[in-house]
């Protein structure tokens, strides 16, 4: 399990929703984990700009509004990279048949397909579509 | 590592290109893999009704048309769903943080969408598409 992305999400939709800064151990609770894998992750949000620290105490706020932030940006920040895996791809078909000797490129270029139409759709769905969700869900 | 997708889409290519039955032993060779593990995936193709056995000779062929052969009906044999994973949800966010009360149906929400446009782009692309893609690779 690789839950850094839904930490994120979950710790930026905690810092947009408070006004006031708040601790590691806070949003650890709140997560189900513990500060130290939480302050992993706003290290990262933290490096590529989305979130800051504040001057004295401890705890964050964003840099980036919710509704300009999106969901490739912190997926990006986590990973370092904007492109979802999604397959993998078996790495020795054989040189001696035309079909494995074509295969690789084949394949990478139609997973490569898939995985920019998921890519699209992160780019389009900002932190603050996540935190309107959530308002419906409150308030019902 | 999990190449079962990435095998079948080799696997249903020889199959589609080649008028005679191939054994799976010829077909784990272009692969790269072992016989056994080429039988386990025609399996589930073949329960699938994607391919049948020829009689008498060890051997497939494809029983739906290649431009009628969806990606996304192929993932859906092997995995027993047509719903793509992509990203893993914490499970245990604190019923006492509002955030955390309401946290996991904006994410599981937020991540189907992210992944039905992934199995739209899998339901669009189809077996011919694959093999059009090999062929100008061929050609070239």
């Amino acid at each position: 399990m690789d839950t850094r992305f839904s930490t994120a999400i979950h710790i930026l939709i905690m810092i947009a929703g408070d006004p006031n800064p708040i601790a590691s151990e806070k949003i650890a609770e709140s997560v189900g984990t513990n500060a130290s894998y939480i302050r992993k992750i706003t290290s990262l949000l933290r490096k590529n700009g989305i979130i800051a620290s504040h001057q004295g105490v401890e705890g964050f706020r964003l840099l980036v509004k919710p509704d300009e932030l999106s969901l490739s940006r912190v997926y990006s920040a986590l990973y370092n990279t904007d492109e979802v895996h999604l397959f993998d791809i078996h790495q020795n078909p054989s040189d001696k048949c035309i079909v494995g000797r074509h295969i690789l490129p084949v394949l990478s270029d139609v997973f490569k397909e898939v995985e920019r139409r998921a890519e699209d759709e992160m780019r389009e769905t900002t932190l603050f579509d996540c935190m309107k969700k959530m308002r419906v869900l409150i308030d019902n």
